[in-house]
């Protein structure tokens, strides 16, 4: 039997964005957007809702800022079944930059912090939820935290108003032991709240981790079409889908999207499983230098990345 | 702390040769052997052991047989820590074939066998035993038999002096829940003997299939370089290795044969994660099917595939 309180967040167009500035044209993110309202899934996130004076819009796509104008631009003429989601910054949005809910096509804003930044994602939300969205805080690189900072995180989000708190293993270095130990802790420290999962593909572990989460009790789940996503990517969406049981979703528009948008992009940007951001993620490390790494020729020198990453610092 | 009881076997030339049909050159087979050598792997199957009227010479290259003057140009000039396993199909070898384990370099050989075909199995092993190897069998595609045909298979292998016995999940069918339950029941109905785990990664879960086999106690792991293996392919053997704790282990000279020798097969065969073997995995259905459409000119046609995998039959 499925689980009903189950929510399933598509991050395609936002994370996949990460790999090429949000540069993707309206045909792509309006089939996108068709595949998954087709599919039944809960969410869709759209991109990242930003002030026009944080980046050049030269410089990064629309899907960096989710102007109102934009979003309309994709859902008009269609039934909107799916919710849409945007990904704030800290720091990177003012609060007057934010709609009032009615007045946009957005139903929830997802505030995405470092553990040093509980208390200004906690008063953002809030602002978010006083004009009317769904929210969640999303505490990135908690592989990297502490276990008093993590504790004090979660007692100071199980104090705010904020529904729903994530899990995320930015760096992919998470096994099911770490997401049933922390998937417990966040449960039991943030009692009447609903906790999600966000997991990382470097050691082909972003769909098991997800499972483990479930199994755990967490509801709120993050995927991307075929793992899209930066560096080694996110949990596949139609692996998610094929694995959990709610009549309502379909996988068949997923693996038709990934066959017409999807594919031709793995002919211009490399995600997914590679050995410099396998390297990362067991080290628990960002992956920024295996990102750079895999831009640069040497590519494929994977002992040559293997031996600077481990070798000890003078 | 680590585990002394876990072995692990790679299995690149044996199940990696399924894609080339053992076309491997001596230059690769010998860099695979060294660098397991040196990376402490206790176990490296080389081929499967086949008798020379199974199979054309003309078709299939000399990993098909694994005779011993092919195994000695190997091994020759070496300093040997790992023990060489070889895999026999039932029917396709004859006990005549089997050379006394001390006129053989193979230390094991490992029984590959269907659920009709466990008293062959039990009976080849029985004799692989007598002349002085070790031996496993390993119980294919178990996630098409029936509980009854399960059980009485178990509790005739319970009954052999086969002292390791496999959980395989051929078609990359099973999750972590899965594993625990079948884990559980090959732990207890084979009293004393240890229990392995062969993994297929239709899913992504290869890895985290075996890492929940180690949680559920057992103890033989399979893997390959970087997955190499047919279709899907393998658990990667460079994730495995990171995840164990044991000090005899090193991923360094795995990370440099992957760069060196597996990595330029990247270049002429595809085996990992493609929709096609997903979509068989989640159908629990054998990868023949994926196989022929990744062959095809039409292997990005994904959609077509699922119609033709989930459409009624007549």
């Amino acid at each position: 039997m499925y689980r009903p309180e189950i929510k399933v967040i598509d991050c395609t167009v936002r994370d996949g964005g990460l790999m090429n500035k949000w540069q993707f044209d309206d045909n792509f993110v309006r089939q996108v957007y068709q595949s998954l309202n087709q599919a039944g899934i809960d969410y869709m996130e759209i991109g990242y809702i930003s002030s026009e004076s944080a980046f050049s819009r030269d410089e990064v796509g629309p899907w960096r800022f989710c102007g109102e104008a934009d979003l309309k631009r994709i859902i008009e003429g269609t039934e909107k079944k799916i919710k849409l989601s945007a990904m704030a910054d800290i720091g990177r949005v003012e609060y007057e930059d934010i709609l009032p809910a009615e007045e946009s096509s957005l139903d929830m804003i997802r505030v995405a912090c470092y553990v040093h930044q509980v208390d200004k994602a906690i008063a953002l939300a809030h602002h978010c939820m006083d004009k009317g969205y769904e929210t969640t805080i999303n505490l990135m690189a908690v592989s990297t935290v502490g276990l008093r900072d993590l504790e004090e995180a979660l007692d100071d989000l199980a104090g705010s108003r904020v529904p729903v708190i994530y899990l995320v293993d930015s760096f992919g270095a998470f096994y099911s032991e770490d997401i049933d130990l922390l998937g417990q802790k966040y449960l039991q420290r943030l009692p009447g709240k609903t906790v999600g999962i966000h997991a990382h593909n470097n050691q082909q572990l972003a769909f098991a981790n997800t499972i483990s989460a479930i199994i755990n009790g967490i509801n709120f789940l993050d995927a991307t079409l075929y793992g899209i996503g930066r560096g080694a990517g996110n949990c596949p969406l139609e692996l998610l889908i094929s694995f959990l049981k709610n009549p309502k979703f379909n996988v068949r528009p997923i693996i038709q999207v990934i066959e017409e948008q999807i594919l031709p992009w793995r002919e211009k940007i490399d995600w997914g499983y590679f050995i410099p951001y396998m390297v990362s993620g067991v080290l628990n490390q960002h992956p920024r230098n295996a990102m750079l790494h895999m831009e640069s020729k040497d590519k494929d020198k994977v002992t040559d990345f293997y031996d600077q990453m481990t070798s000890p610092t003078p």
